[in-house]
């Protein structure tokens, strides 16, 4: 058996530091059920100390509990020259209730003497106080030496007299940090090899891309002895962001003989549902998951590929659930389509002509922007429309939106759909066109389909495609609507967001009528 | 006077294979004058023997001779049993007349055999005709032993047996090659120590990123003797890129204590006119190179930086060209916004009272849903405004867009501006709401700002704040524009989708507008 490495992902915490990420509630527990499918160990989720939102998080998960991993609030150590007991920060902590609880402490003396302004010995005495008290309330404590290599460097006694204060008052794990990014992978290996040898518990690491070599550096800190890894599913966290989990659990199980998860064929979905939550986008050429992580352009390469893929393919782009992007790749798909067919007809085989042309159109909507990953009612209304069983519930005979800037911002839209043989034109303002739209749209199929009253759009989200194009670039737009029970995305793709958007609302009405019927 | 390590950018020859990257004959003149202003020693820039645009390129550059760096044309081996007098391909490489030639040959078995399709012997002798054949013409022969990490680990007799053929024809260097980038760093570092053992010249190294470890591997083999780096200044290329040579030699001589270009201060600069030039984004979070790579945002960090650099950065932005940044959000106080205002008003000090009203307009706007960390430009009018130097370019009075879905899909946008006494008009269609909107508004500021027509948009992000209104909800746009020289970000938001476009449009025309007078 293969030797296990913890993961702790801290897309929630540390990523939520990233310039331009801003994660809602909902986008929180939508990602750490993603991250708990996947099968990480700890998801670290923020700081109730110091933001009220977090605080409502951890609330709202006790009624959404994971299956697998552990949840994490993330703090400092106590305030200097005072007690845990009245410390507030430490009681928002323990309110937050979870089951372990990440602390970060000093062990570089600057960072003591510049920035916490007291002694070395009181900066021992407030991590062994903050440890002790959090174990004594039944809390698995994860201990973050923050700026561990550097202050190594500067001090190695004083940076393992840290962690032995730590260890001493019972922390479950100690986690050495490169907070600044810039330490070399080479000195990484060095010093995780020699603090491992001081301690009675493997370490873990904790790295920052500053020198882009987070991923490297965590590697060569396993292969020292640690076997904690602290990171983001994406690599996103503050300035040039955390160690890359995607590419470094990729590294590790799928080559390097380490287990990490239960599988790795839901990688490189997690990792793109994640991102589309943070509306992000995964740059084509990430290690792994990118969707050109395993494209192959150059005549040379294609051809070595089609001989043999090992020519010029590191892995197997299947083992992390990603693709090989040529002209011949359709057999990977049939595996995962046919029983999406059969949903509908159960005398589809794999050998169908109708799974072919499904493949062919999926392939077809891909490339011009549609991505389904996110959108499976979307996805459920091709698969209905190719194996014959779909009738549209409406038919669109016109619509137009009017914007205006005086005497006040204004939207309008009207609307004219058939059902049958029946016509029906409606008009509705709203906060924007697409608001107007969604309003007339649902105003005129009430008339045929009274239960589309109950439908509410939750969720909105607008994405470029091709940004060099600016305003005339295309658009995703992804809508999520529930009827009070069941929730559902859909997808809509045009260089005119607002045919996009349509689009998606009108994807979103079918998909609700069909459930019905 | 330490130790020098030679540099070969590849971004025109192996970067061009990067999938969506395409440069034409000008930009390639463009993108090696940079490379040569910035100090690197060997541009490889086409292969002239497959494409014909490099024919014409490497013609080109003998009007226009590079001042420090020399110039390559890369190409492969002579053909199987053939001779390299007769081969059309080794003539188009002479043809060339680059004073440099870079020749690939095979190394591991599995590609002579599966690929090639010849004996071992005869692949030693097409590497040892070829580089024979290009010493005797007075060529500098750069010998790239493909596959070298995977070839060594299969056969390292036979992997070296290669590396000795070229030698012994007069290969001036050679580079050992990670080409399915699958190695991991600490075998590279192994394996390149193993090989220098054997050589009586240092090695090269050449990694690809398809385990994100390319700049961490050639670093590595740097500290294992290698002394001759290949890669692309911003890591483009086939599948997940090439080592990145901006993070390399920003690690390597910034901070590794090896020399590489006469000065880094250029390398900021360079990394990004060469990625304006490949229609490409520098991600903010680009080590050393992105804007935000030095980029502060928690409270914490902020106040750490202020105190002492050195506790949140692990070097000094300004050694490689680029700088700090204070994110003027709302976790960031007083320290961060001072600069901003005394750069239009000197006299402001900490305790100016336009200090603090410029704090409380910042986190009323943010709480509104303006995100200024990403939007530089519309922050600076906020500040213009709030200073009292302030005077608006222009003054709309009206607007009007209509979007409509027949006869097909087309959208008009009508608009109506003030400057000074005279009012224009004008309209225009465009790919969407606000596409038309865009062009009817520099068609009217043209009239009276003929710069604008040089203004091109480079980007455009809609984020839905508050999801859960779905299509109700308010919305934060970011457009990004460029007149070739600057690049500027303006936000807007607002419930109106287009009302929040509008906004930031209409910023940035501001913005260029006050920089231009």
């Amino acid at each position: 058996m293969n030797e296990k490495i913890m993961i702790l992902d801290t897309t929630l915490r540390d990523g939520a530091q990233a310039p331009g990420v801003s994660f809602s509630v909902a986008d929180k527990i939508d990602v750490a059920h993603t991250l708990d499918e996947l099968g990480v160990d700890y998801i670290e989720a923020g700081n109730p100390a110091s933001n009220p939102k977090d605080v409502d998080f951890y609330a709202r998960m006790r009624d959404r509990p994971l299956r697998h991993a552990r949840l994490a609030a993330f703090g400092a150590t106590r305030r200097k020259h005072a007690t845990a007991e009245r410390d507030s920060r430490l009681a928002a902590l323990l309110a937050a209730e979870t089951p372990v609880v990440v602390i970060f402490g000093k062990t570089w003396k600057l960072h003591v003497s510049a920035v916490l302004g007291c002694s070395e010995a009181e900066n021992l005495a407030m991590i062994a106080d903050t440890v002790s008290f959090l174990k004594a309330r039944g809390r698995e404590v994860i201990y973050d030496a923050e700026h561990f290599f550097d202050g190594y460097r500067d001090d190695p006694d004083y940076a393992m007299e840290t962690l032995y204060a730590a260890r001493r008052a019972g922390a479950d794990t100690l986690v050495l940090c490169d907070t600044n990014g810039g330490t070399f992978p080479g000195d990484v290996a060095r010093i995780t090899a020699a603090a491992a040898a001081g301690l009675d518990v493997p370490p873990g690491v904790h790295c920052h891309n500053d020198g882009g070599m987070a991923v490297a550096s965590s590697l060569l800190a396993v292969q020292a002895g640690a076997r904690h890894v602290q990171g983001t599913i994406n690599g996103i966290g503050e300035r040039c962001g955390n160690t890359s989990l995607a590419c470094l659990i990729a590294n590790l199980q799928g080559k390097g003989g380490y287990r990490c998860l239960p599988g790795l064929d839901r990688l490189t979905h997690a990792a793109r549902q994640i991102a589309e939550v943070a509306n992000m986008t995964i740059p084509d050429g990430e290690p792994y998951v990118g969707a050109g992580a395993f494209a192959h352009k150059a005549g040379m390469h294609l051809d070595g590929v089609a001989k043999l893929p090992a020519t010029f393919e590191h892995i197997d782009p299947a083992l992390v659930g990603n693709s090989r992007r040529m002209l011949t790749s359709e057999m990977a798909g049939r595996t995962a389509l046919l029983p999406r067919l059969q949903a509908y007809d159960p005398s589809v085989t794999r050998d169908s002509p109708v799974l072919l042309t499904a493949l062919r159109r999926l392939k077809e909507k891909e490339h011009e922007g549609y991505q389904y990953e996110a959108a499976e009612a979307s996805f459920d209304l091709v698969v209905r429309r190719l194996t014959g069983t779909y009738r549209p519930c409406f038919e669109l005979l016109h619509f137009k939106t009017i914007g205006e800037h005086r005497p006040h911002f204004s939207a309008t839209a009207v609307i004219k759909i058939r059902v049958g043989e029946r016509e029906e034109i409606s008009a509705a303002e709203g906060n924007g066109p697409v608001h107007a739209l969604d309003r007339a749209l649902r105003r005129a199929l009430e008339v045929f389909y009274p239960q589309v009253k109950g439908i509410r759009l939750i969720d909105y989200k607008v994405r470029v495609l091709d940004a060099a194009e600016a305003t005339g670039a295309r658009v995703r737009v992804l809508i999520t609507s529930t009827d009070g029970r069941e929730v559902w995305t859909t997808v809509g793709v045009s260089q005119d967001i607002i045919r996009a958007s349509f689009e998606a609302l009108a994807d979103s009405m079918e998909y609700h009528c069909h459930q019905r019927t």
